[in-house]
């Protein structure tokens, strides 16, 4: 199940020059399914990436910064799901290693350019003997062509492969963007269980790839939440493999700049949307707006709470415009700054229609007008608090049955 | 469904001399069950109160501190469940005011000696002609005996009524102490859609009395969460109804005070663990303990941040010991202060196995000894951090199929 969210079609992802990517049913956690990855970089790739926040940061994620970090030319990536190879101590980060070191022999390149990654179950050993055995696999099907079941080898409980693809035009070169990721349970800001590649042929500087990264992870990934669990895999990589033969771009000013970070962004809004809709039992879409608050902070909390609150989705799941709930939640919402929120102030919208001001309901309100609303897969809730000029919106889903039985159903 | 939570048996309730109780059924929701309570307090009666923290605090919630705040003697407290009168605005101010006068009337005090509280559906009017038509039937069956009865009264989604009572002697004379609480969604500490009552024949200060009660709050109420929802209605109430013979207890350090302390700390407790048990579609009871930490805060944001995971909730539910969903969630968990969580110090531990440390799964763990545990319907799980000396155990439940029912069905 999953809201409005289109099966991506063939002919509306693009390649990108220097990426080839190849699967394998390696058999890691689940057999007849792809689980393992591998996408191949030209040289001269420029890799950028940023990670989850959560203390308990797995193995591969470890290794993965440590690899950027160190200035590397990053050459390969390599994805595997089943096993998240996080909580996993010492062993954790040898395996993590040791999948590269197999990569990199495979590939003829050093260990030190190749990024891994890891999704699925925590506290459980990485079965590199399996990974080892999918890597001749997946290099003996790398193209160029393979991004739907690249995004498809990377899921864990999603039910749709999530990929998307754009060109833009900068100055006169064509530039084309494709992006895929995966979610879909554990999903909250500052990353999730969720792994986001977004890949260029344009060529840019190292520093504005990374600038143009954490921009698009900020108004994209970290503006959903499904369950407020953040993960300790959570990655979001762009490549750019600078293969247009046009002036690299060094001006965060330029025009040039410009409309790629707006494509990026766009090509990760549609990622991180489409991880909502596929959210883990996932019956609605919901996007929470709040407005003139006093900082985007003070926004985002309040967002969050109303995001977060197990009453209000499960009032969105029953279809049941119990709006109250969303007050109590504005009521309860830490990080709201000084002075203290003036609740007379505050004005709840159902989409268009006006259902709380004053303290309490509105007037003119009627249950009949929220319920058509409620009725809808698609919904706005919009808090206007009327205390300063910032706003901010994230995306959720609802809870539902199927979320309990996916979660306590998950290892078996 | 409730997790070992025995019925009230009238043998183990004790009456608390100066108080009666009297309950109706007004329909204020629903027919065919009892949603409203008057407790009569005889004169001299002292009465304390702690309340929500929600900024949408429910109207009753207004009317009750600003009664309590006045110093006057309050002579009842009237409980309607149904409809919260909560998110109303100035007319449900109106409403709660009249509620007072109405039974004031009947009682023949003034309307600011009566308190009012309501739990039930948020943003819906309170219908005060249903309650009027309610009072006289109350009245009318004022006994001291019926705390049972009154427990049924309040319950909203809650399976059982919550009453608990106890005897101590405080020097040469025996007092007695009962309570009753109703839960049991939206329940989160700075209290919750909880409604609490603890009373006490002995004689002590009005001071001491609001030292008790926010101690007894702290230690009970505060360290229970089943779904992370601070409500708009919250209120926990004691009354000393001074009616043994003996010394007014006034020494924060005599042995009578610590004495009855502790006993409405158990009783308190004792409520607190009996809304978890009977938590919205709850099958497991759980203690979360976090251990050596920096501060009392810490710790409690630690435990908050695994008792809130809706992740670590659905696998507790299944029984299913996939307990990485604990590493992250002490990985994410906001509020631990500097210097920055060592993750490989901290140990997690399911009963008395050591599952976790040294950044990963512990080398003698085995997943049979924790599934064994998992299976249990009481289930202790310890996080020693090793960076401190504070602790702190707060109590939570499982997320269950059965709480979307409850909660997506609320007002069907």
């Amino acid at each position: 199940m999953s809201v409005n969210l289109a099966y991506p079609q063939k002919e509306n992802i693009f390649n990108i020059d220097g990426i080839q990517l190849g699967t394998a049913e390696a058999q890691i956690r689940k057999v007849d399914r792809k689980d393992l990855l591998i996408i191949q970089l030209a040289e001269k790739t420029r890799v950028a990436g940023v990670f989850t926040q959560n203390r308990f940061c797995a193995a591969p994620v470890q290794v993965s910064k440590a690899h950027l970090q160190a200035g590397n030319e990053i050459r390969a990536l390599v994805v595997n799901t089943g096993i998240a190879n996080a909580g996993t101590g010492e062993s954790g980060l040898a395996n993590a290693k040791k999948t590269c070191a197999l990569v990199a022999a495979a590939l003829q390149i050093q260990p030190e350019q190749v990024l891994p990654f890891s999704t699925g179950v925590i506290m459980e050993a990485l079965p590199v003997d399996r990974i080892e055995a999918g890597i001749p696999h997946c290099i003996a099907n790398l193209n160029s062509d393979n991004w739907i079941a690249a995004a498809q080898a990377i899921m864990t409980t999603d039910t749709q492969p999530k990929v998307y693809s754009k060109k833009v035009i900068l100055g006169e070169h064509e530039v084309t963007i494709t992006g895929m990721a995966k979610g879909s349970g554990m999903i909250h800001p500052n990353m999730a269980t969720m792994l986001g590649y977004i890949a260029t042929d344009a060529c840019l500087s190292q520093a504005l790839l990374e600038k143009l990264t954490k921009e698009a992870a900020d108004v994209s990934f970290n503006c959903i939440t499904i369950d407020g669990d953040t993960s300790t895999n959570d990655s979001f990589i762009t490549i750019a493999t600078q293969k247009v033969l046009m002036p690299e771009i060094v001006e965060i000013s330029s025009p040039e700049f410009i409309a790629l970070q707006a494509a990026f962004n766009d090509i990760a809004i549609l990622l991180a949307q489409a991880l909502i809709r596929d959210g883990e039992g996932a019956t609605k879409f919901m996007t929470i707006q709040v407005e003139q608050g006093q900082s985007v902070a003070e926004c985002r909390h309040v967002a969050f709470a109303i995001a977060h609150s197990p009453l209000v989705k499960t009032a969105f799941f029953a279809s049941d415009p119990n709006l109250g709930r969303i007050l109590a939640a504005i009521g309860y919402a830490q990080g709201v700054e000084e002075p203290a929120l003036d609740v007379n102030k505050v004005q709840l919208y159902l989409g268009d229609v006006l259902v709380a001001e004053n303290g309490g309901r509105s007037v003119n309100y009627e249950e009949a007008q929220a319920q058509a609303i409620m009725n809808q897969a698609e919904i706005l809730v919009r808090v206007v608090l009327n205390r300063g000029q910032a706003n901010a919106t994230i995306w959720t889903c609802d809870f539902s049955h199927d979320y309990v039985t996916i979660n306590a159903d998950y290892r078996s």
